[in-house]
Protein backbone atom coordinates (compact mmCIF):
# COMPACT_ATOMS: atom_id res chain seq x y z
CA UNK A 1 0.00 0.00 0.00
CA UNK A 2 1.29 3.51 -0.96
CA UNK A 3 1.28 5.94 1.21
CA UNK A 4 -1.20 8.30 1.07
CA UNK A 5 -0.58 12.06 0.41
CA UNK A 6 -2.89 12.34 -2.52
CA UNK A 7 -4.15 15.99 -4.06
CA UNK A 8 -6.30 15.64 -7.55
CA UNK A 9 -6.10 18.73 -9.56
CA UNK A 10 -9.53 18.78 -11.32
CA UNK A 11 -12.36 20.02 -13.35
CA UNK A 12 -15.51 18.74 -12.22
CA UNK A 13 -16.73 18.75 -15.79
CA UNK A 14 -13.69 17.14 -17.07
CA UNK A 15 -14.56 13.89 -18.46
CA UNK A 16 -10.30 12.94 -18.12
CA UNK A 17 -11.25 14.11 -14.86
CA UNK A 18 -14.00 11.53 -13.96
CA UNK A 19 -11.59 8.95 -14.94
CA UNK A 20 -9.23 9.52 -12.27
CA UNK A 21 -12.21 10.15 -9.62
CA UNK A 22 -13.19 6.51 -10.27
CA UNK A 23 -10.47 4.79 -10.52
CA UNK A 24 -9.54 6.56 -6.82
CA UNK A 25 -12.76 5.79 -5.37
CA UNK A 26 -12.76 2.39 -6.87
CA UNK A 27 -9.30 1.67 -4.80
CA UNK A 28 -10.89 3.63 -1.58
CA UNK A 29 -8.10 6.33 -1.79
CA UNK A 30 -8.43 9.39 0.07
CA UNK A 31 -7.32 12.69 -1.28
CA UNK A 32 -7.57 16.30 -1.74
CA UNK A 33 -9.04 17.36 -4.88
CA UNK A 34 -8.32 20.78 -5.48
CA UNK A 35 -10.69 22.80 -8.44
CA UNK A 36 -9.82 24.29 -11.06
CA UNK A 37 -10.47 26.69 -13.01
CA UNK A 38 -9.56 26.36 -16.57
CA UNK A 39 -10.37 30.17 -17.57
CA UNK A 40 -7.62 31.62 -15.38
CA UNK A 41 -5.53 28.53 -14.74
CA UNK A 42 -3.82 28.42 -11.30
CA UNK A 43 0.04 28.76 -10.47
CA UNK A 44 -0.14 25.25 -9.16
CA UNK A 45 -1.48 23.33 -12.36
CA UNK A 46 1.03 25.37 -14.55
CA UNK A 47 3.51 23.77 -11.99
CA UNK A 48 2.65 20.61 -12.06
CA UNK A 49 1.86 19.83 -15.57
CA UNK A 50 3.86 22.54 -17.47
CA UNK A 51 3.92 20.79 -20.61
CA UNK A 52 0.24 20.29 -21.46
CA UNK A 53 -1.21 22.86 -18.58
CA UNK A 54 -4.80 20.69 -18.57
CA UNK A 55 -6.54 18.89 -15.34
CA UNK A 56 -6.11 16.13 -14.54
CA UNK A 57 -3.01 16.13 -12.74
CA UNK A 58 -2.52 13.57 -9.64
CA UNK A 59 -0.17 14.36 -7.00
CA UNK A 60 1.08 11.57 -5.16
CA UNK A 61 3.64 12.69 -2.25
CA UNK A 62 4.58 15.75 -4.28
CA UNK A 63 4.76 14.16 -7.44
CA UNK A 64 3.16 14.90 -10.07
CA UNK A 65 1.29 12.32 -12.69
CA UNK A 66 -0.27 13.92 -16.10
CA UNK A 67 -2.68 12.65 -18.80
CA UNK A 68 -5.77 10.71 -17.82
CA UNK A 69 -5.13 6.87 -19.06
CA UNK A 70 -1.53 7.59 -17.74
CA UNK A 71 -2.72 8.69 -14.21
CA UNK A 72 -5.25 5.61 -14.30
CA UNK A 73 -2.76 3.11 -15.18
CA UNK A 74 -0.82 4.55 -12.06
CA UNK A 75 -3.10 4.50 -9.88
CA UNK A 76 -4.06 0.50 -10.39
CA UNK A 77 -0.11 -0.58 -10.39
CA UNK A 78 0.33 1.42 -6.59
CA UNK A 79 -2.61 0.41 -4.95
CA UNK A 80 -2.87 -2.86 -6.64
CA UNK A 81 -4.34 -4.96 -3.75
CA UNK A 82 -7.91 -4.02 -4.51
CA UNK A 83 -10.25 -3.67 -6.97
CA UNK A 84 -7.81 -4.05 -10.48
CA UNK A 85 -8.92 -2.37 -13.11
CA UNK A 86 -6.28 -3.77 -15.81
CA UNK A 87 -6.92 -6.94 -17.41
CA UNK A 88 -4.64 -9.94 -15.92
CA UNK A 89 -4.05 -11.47 -19.19
CA UNK A 90 -1.30 -9.61 -21.23
CA UNK A 91 -3.67 -9.78 -24.44
CA UNK A 92 -6.51 -8.50 -23.00
CA UNK A 93 -4.24 -5.58 -21.50
CA UNK A 94 -3.02 -4.91 -24.31
CA UNK A 95 -6.79 -4.43 -26.18
CA UNK A 96 -7.94 -2.45 -23.13
CA UNK A 97 -4.99 -0.11 -23.95
CA UNK A 98 -5.97 -0.02 -27.66
CA UNK A 99 -9.27 0.92 -27.33
CA UNK A 100 -8.64 3.50 -24.84
CA UNK A 101 -6.35 5.52 -26.97
CA UNK A 102 -9.26 4.72 -29.66
CA UNK A 103 -12.34 6.46 -27.60
CA UNK A 104 -9.11 9.63 -27.07
CA UNK A 105 -8.30 9.76 -30.66
CA UNK A 106 -11.91 9.44 -32.00
CA UNK A 107 -14.46 9.92 -29.88
CA UNK A 108 -12.96 12.81 -28.24
CA UNK A 109 -12.51 14.58 -31.76
CA UNK A 110 -16.42 13.58 -32.92
CA UNK A 111 -17.74 14.97 -29.25
CA UNK A 112 -15.48 17.91 -28.93
CA UNK A 113 -16.73 19.09 -32.75
CA UNK A 114 -20.17 18.64 -31.90
CA UNK A 115 -20.32 21.31 -29.56
CA UNK A 116 -17.76 23.39 -31.13
CA UNK A 117 -18.94 23.48 -34.78
CA UNK A 118 -22.31 24.06 -36.53
CA UNK A 119 -23.70 23.33 -39.85
CA UNK A 120 -21.40 20.55 -42.05
CA UNK A 121 -18.81 20.25 -39.41
CA UNK A 122 -21.23 19.34 -36.60
CA UNK A 123 -23.26 16.66 -39.32
CA UNK A 124 -19.92 15.03 -39.96
CA UNK A 125 -19.03 14.71 -36.09
CA UNK A 126 -22.34 13.66 -35.30
CA UNK A 127 -21.87 10.69 -37.99
CA UNK A 128 -18.46 9.88 -36.44
CA UNK A 129 -19.79 9.96 -33.30
CA UNK A 130 -22.11 7.59 -33.86
CA UNK A 131 -19.91 5.01 -36.10
CA UNK A 132 -16.98 5.11 -33.33
CA UNK A 133 -19.90 4.47 -30.26
CA UNK A 134 -21.59 1.50 -32.66
CA UNK A 135 -17.41 0.29 -32.93
CA UNK A 136 -17.15 0.38 -29.28
CA UNK A 137 -20.75 -0.75 -29.02
CA UNK A 138 -19.65 -4.05 -30.92
CA UNK A 139 -16.91 -4.34 -29.20
CA UNK A 140 -18.40 -4.73 -25.74
CA UNK A 141 -21.32 -7.33 -27.66
CA UNK A 142 -22.82 -9.33 -25.14
CA UNK A 143 -20.31 -8.75 -22.32
CA UNK A 144 -21.31 -7.06 -19.16
CA UNK A 145 -18.42 -4.52 -19.07
CA UNK A 146 -15.64 -4.40 -21.49
CA UNK A 147 -13.15 -6.59 -20.12
CA UNK A 148 -15.94 -9.22 -19.26
CA UNK A 149 -17.42 -9.78 -16.04
CA UNK A 150 -15.38 -7.08 -13.81
CA UNK A 151 -15.80 -3.34 -14.37
CA UNK A 152 -12.29 -2.16 -15.42
CA UNK A 153 -9.96 -0.02 -17.16
CA UNK A 154 -11.51 0.45 -20.70
CA UNK A 155 -14.88 1.04 -18.86
CA UNK A 156 -13.48 3.75 -17.12
CA UNK A 157 -12.10 5.52 -20.09
CA UNK A 158 -15.53 5.27 -22.01
CA UNK A 159 -18.01 5.92 -18.92
CA UNK A 160 -17.13 9.56 -18.48
CA UNK A 161 -18.15 10.57 -21.96
CA UNK A 162 -21.87 9.12 -20.85
CA UNK A 163 -21.92 12.62 -18.54
CA UNK A 164 -21.63 14.26 -21.72
CA UNK A 165 -24.04 12.71 -23.76
CA UNK A 166 -26.60 14.01 -22.78
CA UNK A 167 -25.07 17.98 -23.65
CA UNK A 168 -24.13 15.97 -27.34
CA UNK A 169 -27.64 14.93 -27.40
CA UNK A 170 -29.47 18.42 -26.92
CA UNK A 171 -26.54 20.56 -28.99
CA UNK A 172 -26.46 17.92 -31.88
CA UNK A 173 -30.11 17.27 -31.77
CA UNK A 174 -29.34 13.74 -31.75
CA UNK A 175 -30.09 10.32 -29.79
CA UNK A 176 -27.56 8.16 -28.78
CA UNK A 177 -29.99 5.84 -27.09
CA UNK A 178 -32.07 5.09 -30.46
CA UNK A 179 -28.62 4.44 -32.34
CA UNK A 180 -26.51 2.54 -29.42
CA UNK A 181 -29.41 0.53 -26.78
CA UNK A 182 -26.73 -1.84 -25.84
CA UNK A 183 -24.02 1.38 -25.15
CA UNK A 184 -26.46 3.08 -23.06
CA UNK A 185 -27.63 -0.24 -21.03
CA UNK A 186 -23.77 -0.57 -20.53
CA UNK A 187 -23.24 2.52 -19.58
CA UNK A 188 -26.60 2.65 -17.31
CA UNK A 189 -25.01 -1.09 -15.56
CA UNK A 190 -21.90 1.13 -14.92
CA UNK A 191 -23.55 3.84 -12.76
CA UNK A 192 -24.67 1.39 -10.72
CA UNK A 193 -21.64 1.48 -9.20
CA UNK A 194 -21.27 3.35 -6.46
CA UNK A 195 -17.78 4.58 -7.26
CA UNK A 196 -18.52 5.54 -11.11
CA UNK A 197 -22.33 7.42 -10.09
CA UNK A 198 -20.54 9.45 -7.41
CA UNK A 199 -17.53 10.64 -9.67
CA UNK A 200 -19.98 11.30 -12.63
CA UNK A 201 -21.79 14.76 -12.60
CA UNK A 202 -25.24 15.72 -13.49
CA UNK A 203 -25.73 15.33 -16.91
CA UNK A 204 -27.87 18.57 -17.18
CA UNK A 205 -25.65 20.51 -15.24
CA UNK A 206 -23.01 19.64 -18.02
CA UNK A 207 -24.96 21.18 -20.47
CA UNK A 208 -25.53 24.38 -18.37
CA UNK A 209 -21.63 24.81 -18.08
CA UNK A 210 -21.25 23.58 -21.91
CA UNK A 211 -23.79 26.53 -22.82
CA UNK A 212 -21.90 28.82 -20.01
CA UNK A 213 -18.45 27.65 -22.26
CA UNK A 214 -20.25 28.34 -25.98
CA UNK A 215 -21.50 31.96 -24.29
CA UNK A 216 -18.60 33.27 -23.07
CA UNK A 217 -16.28 31.65 -26.75
CA UNK A 218 -19.38 33.80 -28.33
CA UNK A 219 -19.80 30.18 -30.74
CA UNK B 1 7.96 -17.76 -22.49
CA UNK B 2 5.50 -17.20 -24.95
CA UNK B 3 5.20 -19.48 -27.59
CA UNK B 4 6.40 -18.22 -30.70
CA UNK B 5 4.02 -17.32 -33.63
CA UNK B 6 4.67 -14.02 -34.45
CA UNK B 7 3.95 -11.71 -37.50
CA UNK B 8 5.08 -8.51 -38.02
CA UNK B 9 2.90 -6.38 -40.74
CA UNK B 10 5.48 -3.54 -41.45
CA UNK B 11 6.85 -1.06 -43.51
CA UNK B 12 10.35 -0.79 -43.80
CA UNK B 13 10.22 3.41 -43.47
CA UNK B 14 7.55 3.24 -40.70
CA UNK B 15 8.95 5.23 -37.32
CA UNK B 16 6.24 3.21 -35.07
CA UNK B 17 7.28 -0.34 -37.37
CA UNK B 18 10.96 0.02 -36.00
CA UNK B 19 9.53 0.64 -32.41
CA UNK B 20 7.89 -2.89 -32.58
CA UNK B 21 11.39 -4.51 -34.62
CA UNK B 22 13.82 -3.20 -31.79
CA UNK B 23 11.77 -4.10 -28.97
CA UNK B 24 11.44 -7.67 -30.36
CA UNK B 25 15.15 -7.45 -31.14
CA UNK B 26 16.29 -6.56 -27.42
CA UNK B 27 14.22 -9.79 -26.24
CA UNK B 28 15.49 -11.90 -28.48
CA UNK B 29 11.80 -12.92 -30.67
CA UNK B 30 11.96 -14.37 -33.83
CA UNK B 31 9.31 -13.26 -35.88
CA UNK B 32 7.87 -13.37 -39.38
CA UNK B 33 8.24 -9.67 -41.52
CA UNK B 34 5.02 -8.88 -43.82
CA UNK B 35 6.31 -5.80 -45.58
CA UNK B 36 2.91 -4.00 -46.77
CA UNK B 37 2.39 -1.41 -49.19
CA UNK B 38 0.64 0.83 -48.07
CA UNK B 39 -0.79 2.48 -51.59
CA UNK B 40 -2.45 -0.87 -51.79
CA UNK B 41 -3.18 -2.33 -48.43
CA UNK B 42 -3.59 -6.01 -48.33
CA UNK B 43 -6.60 -8.18 -47.24
CA UNK B 44 -4.70 -9.52 -44.69
CA UNK B 45 -3.60 -5.71 -42.96
CA UNK B 46 -7.21 -5.04 -43.27
CA UNK B 47 -8.27 -7.68 -41.71
CA UNK B 48 -6.06 -7.63 -39.12
CA UNK B 49 -5.95 -3.79 -38.29
CA UNK B 50 -9.79 -2.85 -39.51
CA UNK B 51 -9.74 0.51 -37.47
CA UNK B 52 -6.80 2.41 -38.30
CA UNK B 53 -5.88 0.37 -41.18
CA UNK B 54 -2.19 0.88 -40.69
CA UNK B 55 1.32 -0.69 -40.12
CA UNK B 56 2.60 -1.95 -37.47
CA UNK B 57 0.64 -5.23 -36.51
CA UNK B 58 2.02 -7.77 -34.57
CA UNK B 59 0.42 -11.02 -34.93
CA UNK B 60 1.05 -13.63 -32.00
CA UNK B 61 -0.49 -16.51 -32.22
CA UNK B 62 -2.84 -15.66 -35.13
CA UNK B 63 -4.13 -12.43 -32.90
CA UNK B 64 -3.08 -8.91 -33.62
CA UNK B 65 -2.40 -6.25 -31.76
CA UNK B 66 -1.97 -2.73 -32.93
CA UNK B 67 -0.55 0.68 -32.52
CA UNK B 68 2.97 0.56 -32.00
CA UNK B 69 3.05 2.05 -28.01
CA UNK B 70 0.74 -0.90 -27.04
CA UNK B 71 2.83 -3.22 -28.88
CA UNK B 72 5.87 -2.72 -27.80
CA UNK B 73 4.38 -3.07 -23.98
CA UNK B 74 2.70 -6.59 -24.83
CA UNK B 75 6.36 -7.40 -25.91
CA UNK B 76 7.38 -6.22 -22.95
CA UNK B 77 4.54 -8.14 -20.50
CA UNK B 78 5.05 -11.14 -22.65
CA UNK B 79 8.29 -11.62 -23.00
CA UNK B 80 9.31 -10.77 -19.06
CA UNK B 81 12.55 -12.79 -18.87
CA UNK B 82 15.00 -10.61 -20.72
CA UNK B 83 16.02 -7.05 -21.41
CA UNK B 84 12.68 -5.58 -19.45
CA UNK B 85 11.75 -1.99 -21.22
CA UNK B 86 9.13 -0.34 -18.64
CA UNK B 87 10.83 0.56 -15.62
CA UNK B 88 10.54 -1.18 -12.57
CA UNK B 89 9.41 1.72 -10.54
CA UNK B 90 5.52 2.64 -10.90
CA UNK B 91 6.05 6.39 -11.31
CA UNK B 92 8.93 5.98 -13.88
CA UNK B 93 6.29 3.98 -15.41
CA UNK B 94 4.00 6.62 -15.84
CA UNK B 95 6.73 9.31 -17.06
CA UNK B 96 7.95 6.60 -19.62
CA UNK B 97 3.58 6.35 -20.77
CA UNK B 98 3.60 10.09 -20.68
CA UNK B 99 6.33 11.34 -22.58
CA UNK B 100 6.00 8.29 -24.99
CA UNK B 101 2.29 10.09 -25.94
CA UNK B 102 3.69 13.91 -26.02
CA UNK B 103 6.12 12.33 -28.86
CA UNK B 104 3.27 10.89 -30.87
CA UNK B 105 1.30 13.78 -30.25
CA UNK B 106 3.78 16.67 -30.51
CA UNK B 107 6.99 15.45 -32.42
CA UNK B 108 5.04 13.29 -34.78
CA UNK B 109 2.75 16.31 -35.47
CA UNK B 110 5.32 18.52 -36.13
CA UNK B 111 7.46 16.28 -38.16
CA UNK B 112 4.80 15.04 -40.63
CA UNK B 113 4.04 18.67 -41.35
CA UNK B 114 7.66 19.46 -42.22
CA UNK B 115 7.65 17.05 -45.09
CA UNK B 116 4.33 18.00 -45.87
CA UNK B 117 3.68 21.39 -46.29
CA UNK B 118 5.62 24.57 -47.23
CA UNK B 119 5.97 28.39 -46.36
CA UNK B 120 4.73 29.39 -43.39
CA UNK B 121 3.02 26.25 -41.69
CA UNK B 122 6.30 24.43 -42.41
CA UNK B 123 8.02 27.09 -40.71
CA UNK B 124 5.51 26.68 -37.80
CA UNK B 125 6.06 22.93 -37.85
CA UNK B 126 9.88 23.35 -37.92
CA UNK B 127 9.79 25.57 -34.96
CA UNK B 128 7.43 23.35 -32.79
CA UNK B 129 9.57 20.76 -33.60
CA UNK B 130 12.80 21.84 -32.33
CA UNK B 131 10.77 23.21 -29.06
CA UNK B 132 9.61 19.90 -28.12
CA UNK B 133 12.66 18.31 -29.59
CA UNK B 134 14.13 20.55 -26.58
CA UNK B 135 11.41 20.02 -24.11
CA UNK B 136 12.73 15.97 -24.81
CA UNK B 137 16.27 17.09 -24.65
CA UNK B 138 15.81 18.63 -20.88
CA UNK B 139 13.73 15.41 -19.68
CA UNK B 140 16.80 13.58 -20.75
CA UNK B 141 19.02 15.91 -19.04
CA UNK B 142 22.53 14.27 -18.22
CA UNK B 143 21.19 10.79 -17.96
CA UNK B 144 22.75 7.91 -20.39
CA UNK B 145 19.32 7.08 -21.43
CA UNK B 146 15.95 8.31 -20.82
CA UNK B 147 14.95 5.45 -18.05
CA UNK B 148 18.67 6.14 -16.66
CA UNK B 149 21.21 3.57 -17.36
CA UNK B 150 19.58 0.89 -19.16
CA UNK B 151 18.01 1.82 -22.66
CA UNK B 152 13.79 1.43 -21.91
CA UNK B 153 10.57 1.81 -23.38
CA UNK B 154 10.89 5.54 -24.06
CA UNK B 155 14.25 5.35 -25.73
CA UNK B 156 12.27 2.92 -28.19
CA UNK B 157 9.56 5.15 -28.46
CA UNK B 158 11.59 8.24 -29.54
CA UNK B 159 14.95 7.21 -31.23
CA UNK B 160 13.07 5.53 -34.46
CA UNK B 161 12.20 9.27 -35.05
CA UNK B 162 15.83 10.17 -35.40
CA UNK B 163 15.83 7.87 -38.55
CA UNK B 164 13.83 10.68 -40.21
CA UNK B 165 15.83 13.13 -38.76
CA UNK B 166 18.41 13.70 -42.22
CA UNK B 167 14.78 14.28 -43.73
CA UNK B 168 13.17 16.70 -41.70
CA UNK B 169 16.43 18.60 -42.02
CA UNK B 170 17.08 18.09 -45.98
CA UNK B 171 13.10 19.01 -46.61
CA UNK B 172 12.77 21.31 -43.42
CA UNK B 173 16.17 23.24 -44.17
CA UNK B 174 17.20 23.23 -40.64
CA UNK B 175 20.30 21.24 -37.99
CA UNK B 176 18.58 19.00 -35.77
CA UNK B 177 22.22 18.69 -33.98
CA UNK B 178 22.73 22.21 -33.80
CA UNK B 179 19.69 22.98 -31.86
CA UNK B 180 19.65 19.53 -29.69
CA UNK B 181 23.16 18.56 -29.47
CA UNK B 182 22.57 15.93 -26.14
CA UNK B 183 19.88 14.59 -28.09
CA UNK B 184 21.68 13.56 -31.43
CA UNK B 185 24.24 12.59 -28.46
CA UNK B 186 21.90 10.11 -27.09
CA UNK B 187 20.28 8.74 -30.46
CA UNK B 188 23.59 7.75 -31.48
CA UNK B 189 24.54 6.18 -28.05
CA UNK B 190 21.10 4.07 -28.61
CA UNK B 191 22.37 3.21 -32.54
CA UNK B 192 25.49 1.73 -30.62
CA UNK B 193 22.64 -0.94 -29.34
CA UNK B 194 22.94 -3.55 -32.29
CA UNK B 195 19.02 -4.11 -31.67
CA UNK B 196 18.57 -0.25 -32.78
CA UNK B 197 20.83 -0.14 -35.14
CA UNK B 198 19.73 -3.40 -37.05
CA UNK B 199 15.92 -2.19 -36.85
CA UNK B 200 16.59 1.31 -38.30
CA UNK B 201 16.53 2.33 -41.78
CA UNK B 202 19.76 4.08 -43.65
CA UNK B 203 18.71 7.81 -43.32
CA UNK B 204 18.93 8.29 -46.78
CA UNK B 205 17.02 5.91 -47.91
CA UNK B 206 14.57 7.27 -46.05
CA UNK B 207 14.43 10.66 -47.87
CA UNK B 208 14.74 8.68 -50.97
CA UNK B 209 11.32 7.18 -49.74
CA UNK B 210 9.95 10.21 -48.60
CA UNK B 211 10.76 12.60 -52.11
CA UNK B 212 9.46 9.65 -53.95
CA UNK B 213 5.83 9.89 -52.07
CA UNK B 214 6.08 13.88 -52.17
CA UNK B 215 6.18 13.18 -55.73
CA UNK B 216 3.28 10.73 -56.40
CA UNK B 217 1.36 12.87 -53.93
CA UNK B 218 1.99 15.97 -56.01
CA UNK B 219 3.66 18.23 -53.02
Amino acid sequence: MASEEVVLLDCWASMFGMRVRIALAKKGVHYECIEQNLAHKSPLLLEMNPIHKKVPVLIHNNKPICESLVIVQYIDEVWNDKAPLMPSDAYQRAQARFWADFIDKKVYDAAWKIWRTKGEEQEGAKKDLIENLKVLENELGDKTYFGGETFGFLDVALVTYYSWFYTLEKLGNLSIEAECPKLIAWAKRCLQIESVSKSLPDSKKVLDFVLGLKQRMGI
